[in-house]
């Protein structure tokens, strides 16, 4: 095989795409920043336990392991930044009051999420800890979509869950993980035939409420429905107010729920929201609440957050154009250096031509060059050309 | 073992050391796209043999290895991404003329380079290709010192060598790769009995050369020093210019030379600069022509670059100030989001303080607050307190 394939669903990312991926990342980041969020780099390596413990089953299929040759033992190469952030508040900071964090860095797959999505996601996300009210939850989806709108998505869309109403369907119920498995995927699929039989044992209102959930998605009106269809069951109306008042917060933004969506099951502890835009075939964040994340790490303590792909957000919108450059002699005087490093400083794009390379195309467009005249370094138009 | 117990050499960037890697990682781009150097991202996992083909034997004891699930095949963690950027120049880019790529990104070692060094750098680098003239060479060292300039390093010092010196001493001498790595440590050490030894079965003038090679260290004296104690040997009277005319555009930056150091024989194949500062124990830059790297990518053309470790750069440089935020309540009224959202969009940071936390302590300095003074919302000096 020739030495520059790369393995499947791994690629390069070539100088357009990484302008505008770099573009980005430091616009999330500034964003998450005036939200008051501190930047933390957890490692790409960690031991495999450390990454894996109390996130399911899902995330150890799609963790990379390899052996450490300092201690002979197992690590992973992280497959997603939340936990590894979890253990940072959990244990270095180790704070009493809210601690909001935030973190861009690559995660590594051993399988593509999607159809068409790269093994290597450059993961971008916040977090808040501390605070177990809504408003923590109401905080995390604005800033998400405010980095949504700083990345220029076009009508994004939210969604919103809640996995407390399966597990209150559920309460006293005995369901064993593969029937709880079987059950999430009837749900997932919409498929009632299926559903109803794997529930034909469970007491009528659960039964009935599982049933009633796969109606139980569009917009606001589903919250009218579900109160009524889900009403025998505890907790269940807590829930459904929780969601309506997240979503009377969202303005000027489409909301819509889903409530037999149960992504995340077993990570998200309390309402969940997914946001969508035209152009993407899944969602661009995924979000919610998980109370229980950092509680492995001896610390359980309220969390909410979103993460998102900047890879993914990148591939569907269009980017900036390039600011043109300035094309500048090789010069070996003085004079001329000062010229350049002046507008470099400014900003500006300074190209040298090398010697004996003065008739290649420029690779960055450039719209000037700097020229001497009458002993002076000026910066003049280049005349348009048929290049 | 604790959960939160991370492998060695392995850490957590909390939130100030993680700010100023952050601003210096932009400020390092910054410069680098200044001077023309487009950006790319090679990923963090390849085909083994596509990551290590040609880089040398020390690169591949550095490299973690793993297997892919899709494929079976054997992909390594990359220990430096100069390769990487080679391949992309050869193969995707394949441009005829002068190409300047740049990247950052993290690397992972299996084991620290040095006794204190972290196994997950990050990288930062800058390759300049198709361009044979030493003023390749030149740009790559100019930009790196730029690059230290923008990141506050002071004093910085630029220590020249060049490899074609000890091969020109080899030049037909049967030399096999035992006996080249025992005179690289006898070089190293400086150690003329040990290097003796091993030489004592050359031709005289390579026996001579090399032992003449220890002393040849210190400052410019050494190029002069060099012409005479190595006159008898072809090429290296032509190196000795290269390394005075390098030198010699160099301003306001101390240059020292040290002949008989070979770091980086295998992969280098002209002249080679590392870049040292007070407070750092080892060189912050090091870099260089490396005309062969691109070549079993099916493109052998002229290459000179450099790259760097962000965190150790971090490590010797004070870090700047953080700008100070703005305290805001947590209003459910919409003048007061649109007075938040307002001071955001100007680049402050606004903490809303959650229900209930208000008597915490803000993680962020908070030196203003937004308040609510006849129906309008201003921003105040909070009165320094004993906190």
């Amino acid at each position: 095989m020739s030495a520059w394939v790369l393995p499947d669903h791994i690629a390069d990312v070539l100088p357009s795409e990484a302008r505008h991926i770099e573009e980005l990342r430091r616009g999330l980041l500034d964003t998450a920043r005036c939200y008051g969020y501190e930047l933390v780099m957890p490692p790409l390596l960690e031991h495999l336990e450390s990454l894996l413990t109390g996130t399911g089953e899902a995330l150890g299929l799609q963790t990379f392991k390899l052996v450490d040759q300092l201690s002979g033992r197992s690590l992973g190469l992280r497959a997603d930044t939340t936990p590894q952030v979890a253990r940072i508040d959990a244990h270095l900071l180790n704070r009493k009051g809210v601690t909001r964090l935030c973190y861009c860095g690559p995660v590594v797959h051993t399988r593509p999420d999607r159809p068409h999505a790269t093994r290597e996601p450059l993961q971008f996300g916040a977090e808040i800890y501390g605070h177990a009210g809504l408003e923590a939850d109401l905080e995390a989806t604005l800033l998400a979509l405010d980095c949504l709108r700083v990345a220029n998505v076009q009508d994004a869309s939210v969604d919103l869950a809640d996995v407390r109403i399966v597990r209150s369907l559920l309460a006293g119920v005995a369901v064993d993980a593969p029937l709880l498995q079987a059950i999430h995927a009837a749900l997932a699929t919409k498929d009632s035939g299926e559903l109803a039989f794997l529930a034909r044992d469970f007491p009528v209102a659960s039964r009935e409420g599982l049933l009633a959930l796969l109606q139980l998605y569009g917009d606001d009106g589903v919250l009218v429905e579900a109160e009524k269809a889900l009403k025998r069951t505890d907790g269940v109306r807590e829930v459904l107010l929780n969601l309506k008042w997240l979503a009377s917060r969202l303005e000027g933004v489409r909301v819509s729920f889903d409530l037999a969506d149960l992504r995340g099951y077993a990570y998200y502890s309390g309402a969940r929201f997914a946001i969508y835009a035209p152009g993407a075939s899944d969602a661009l964040v995924r979000g919610g609440r998980y109370d229980e994340v950092g509680a492995v790490f001896g610390r359980n303590r309220p969390a909410a957050g979103f993460s998102l792909d900047i890879k993914q957000v990148v591939s569907v919108v269009s980017p900036r154009a390039l600011k043109a450059a300035i094309r500048a002699p090789w010069g070996d005087s003085g004079d001329v250096h000062a010229a350049i490093a002046a507008l470099r400083s400014r900003g500006e794009t300074v190209v040298c031509v090398l010697p004996g390379h003065e008739s290649e195309v420029d690779e960055f467009h450039c719209d000037r060059e700097l020229v001497s005249v009458s002993g002076q370094w000026v910066v003049q138009a280049i005349e348009a050309t048929d290049n």
